[in-house]
């Protein structure tokens, strides 16, 4: 992939403020044991949710992450936590994919932006 | 880096929010044009400012990044943004750094975490 295609799709476009995001840094343990396909399925299904205004998501080397995903309320986001496919895929990252994380539930006030 | 070191320094250390955030997420030109050289001393020099409470970054091979740094409040943010030597690299940022960025600024209301 390309920088410029990376730029086309890396980026959110989102709503002018406020909307809610959370923030997930984590950890990855070594290995796969069926994350990549798991992580496929929950964007993809996160976009479908009531609520859901976009992504981003980077991952070093090292393993170390940060996916924030906007939204349009707290309702939506405890909606999301709360759905059925969503939950098992959270007890397996609490049991096989992450050695820790953090999730951080915050209020997007303002936003600015450099675009090309 | 181990997986071990990298869960000890990867992740900030926070309060009990309330606190606010800046979700920085970017794409990098090609090359280093001295980017890591000041991303370093950006970091060295944020951790001085009043309000300070940590920061969390990842990068992508792709050039994508999200860095997301935490403060006790919207002046602290505001003080550290008008900074003069911030600010000189807030010009290269966007001059030679960065080809789009995206900033957001959040106040944190709830936080979770699974620690190891």
């Amino acid at each position: 992939m390309t920088v410029n295609q990376m730029t086309t799709s890396s980026f959110a476009k989102l709503p002018e403020p406020p909307y809610y995001s959370v923030i997930f840094s984590n950890q990855r343990t070594p290995g796969d044991n069926g994350y990549e396909h798991m992580a496929d399925r929950m964007v993809e299904l996160a976009a479908e949710q009531p609520g859901y205004l976009g992504v981003e998501s980077a991952r070093a080397s090292d393993g170390f992450g940060i996916t924030v995903s906007y939204w349009a309320s707290l309702d939506a986001i405890a909606a999301w936590r709360s759905h059925a496919e969503h939950r098992i895929a959270q007890e397996a990252g609490n049991t096989l994919w992450y050695q820790h994380y953090e999730l951080r539930i915050a209020c997007v006030e303002r936003a600015y932006a450099k675009r090309v």
